[in-house]
């Protein structure tokens, strides 16, 4: 049961990836097909990328290439519908925190079906859960907005951190995983609510 | 036979994508060693992160790394030769269209061996033509072309469409092979003739 | 004997790598999170390219999570340290060229272990010793220094070279490597104190 509704969530967490990844695409004038395809690049790259260094394979689209129809259509349909997502504004960043917690989740969950080591689950569930949005930012040539904002990785790691915890503590799984992921969006909303930020390190110096 | 064709026009693909690569190398003061070295990237990695994405090793200037030795040597025979090539632009954008069809078709071929979904097999076509060029536009710090200009990855779709289409209805191999590149390589350059382009997706507002 | 000094070698590049990333993000003001990030990017993503595009698994980071923590570790000292770091300058140069042919010679041997040509030796040598950096440079949205600076790259070549060649040549293992390395380093410092750069390739015309 459980599987499945983590699945129907990761549906929603891909669609609603690829339609900011259209938004960021709108921004920099690109035409319909970079829309279409910075949307699969950021809804599935994240997983893409944890397989490749894992040595994953098939990688998720691949086995399922329904996977890549969901996110071009999420990214296509952003064209039209983004007259309308301003107001969304809100109903968005919940999603998108919802697919972070997700994403970070079954990350973890692939990394300990191969048998990892746990803190490389819980870097498998932080890859998932957040590299999407660093190709998006270099797809579109911005520092990686992941380094720079309110807590985004640092949630991601909170979550798989305590999804690893509790089942390394031999909880039950449900149970743990639905706590992990209501406190990293818990953490997440609060995070976006209060303008919460990581301490900025600056540095003027060149070395070079 | 098609196979020897196929296979010469990748060598002349590979060294047009060099090429490319080193003028833009050049555009951005890159040394010679960037030049030789973006040549390689550009030429070789859009089939490089087809088969990282597939999980096909060992990867084709891996097995044979005279493709490298190729694509080093045209990136830096560019340096020398650069001054003549503004007016060898029209050779130069039809051998680039060429590439664009091989690298499509023989993209196609790997995931077909593979025994992959035809859908991904599509994609893996796509990837194969167009990668490169991203990751060229990535290493100089720009939006990538592919995202914004005229039917360029919206051509290798096609050409792979057409081709794994045709192979899906049981046409004969050689003269599915030769229409799709054909039909590609007529769209791309009524494209660059008469400036198609994707209709442009462009979005002001910022979300975050 | 000589597999553990060149461990520990390797731990200091691991650190000093992770120390310049960490300047890098805190001239582009990244947060505490984002500096630990590029901090383990560009010390094991060199590596990790390499072992990717060889289909070499497990990754290094991923047989020993205690590779993370040391860039990590590394890469948040900087943030107490920078302040004293620029006295360190000099230190740090040294540390950072030992980094680059300690690399090289460990991709070299991760390739002649899985029994690659000799090309694809060099070239494993010097994507480990490299890599790393143009992922630093893509991820702070800079044209990669690789590929503008003064003999880096080439360095990393020359010392993969000698050390292929030399076992090549049938030459006592240890007594190759520590040539190679010494050559390497003794370039890479000649090329810092007289800024020895390779030619540049001007293009001003845009072929598109």
């Amino acid at each position: 049961m459980s599987e499945t509704v983590l699945h129907i969530f990761y549906l929603i967490a891909v669609s609603a990836e690829a339609m900011t990844a259209a938004l960021a695409a709108g921004r920099r004038n690109m035409d319909w097909f970079g829309v279409a395809m910075l949307g699969c690049i950021t809804a599935l790259g994240g997983g893409s990328i944890r397989d490749v260094l894992l040595g994953h394979h098939p990688l998720s689209w691949v086995a399922h290439p329904s996977y890549l129809a969901i996110a071009v259509t999420a990214a296509c349909a952003t064209i039209v519908l983004a007259r309308f997502m301003e107001r969304l504004r809100g109903v968005f960043l919940v999603l998108d925190a919802i697919g972070l917690v997700v994403f970070t989740v079954i990350g973890c969950n692939v990394a300990l079906d191969m048998g990892q080591p746990l803190a490389i689950v819980v870097v498998a569930g932080m890859i998932t859960g957040t590299a999407g949005g660093v190709l998006r930012d270099i797809l579109c040539t911005e520092v990686p907005l992941l380094f720079r904002r309110e807590l985004y990785a640092s949630v991601s790691i909170v979550t798989a951190g305590l999804y690893v915890g509790g089942l390394a503590a031999g909880l039950q799984h449900d149970l743990v995983m639905v706590c992990a992921m209501a406190v990293g969006l818990a953490l997440r909303l609060l995070a976006l609510r209060y303008d919460l930020h990581m301490p900025k390190f600056v540095y003027t110096k060149d070395l070079h």
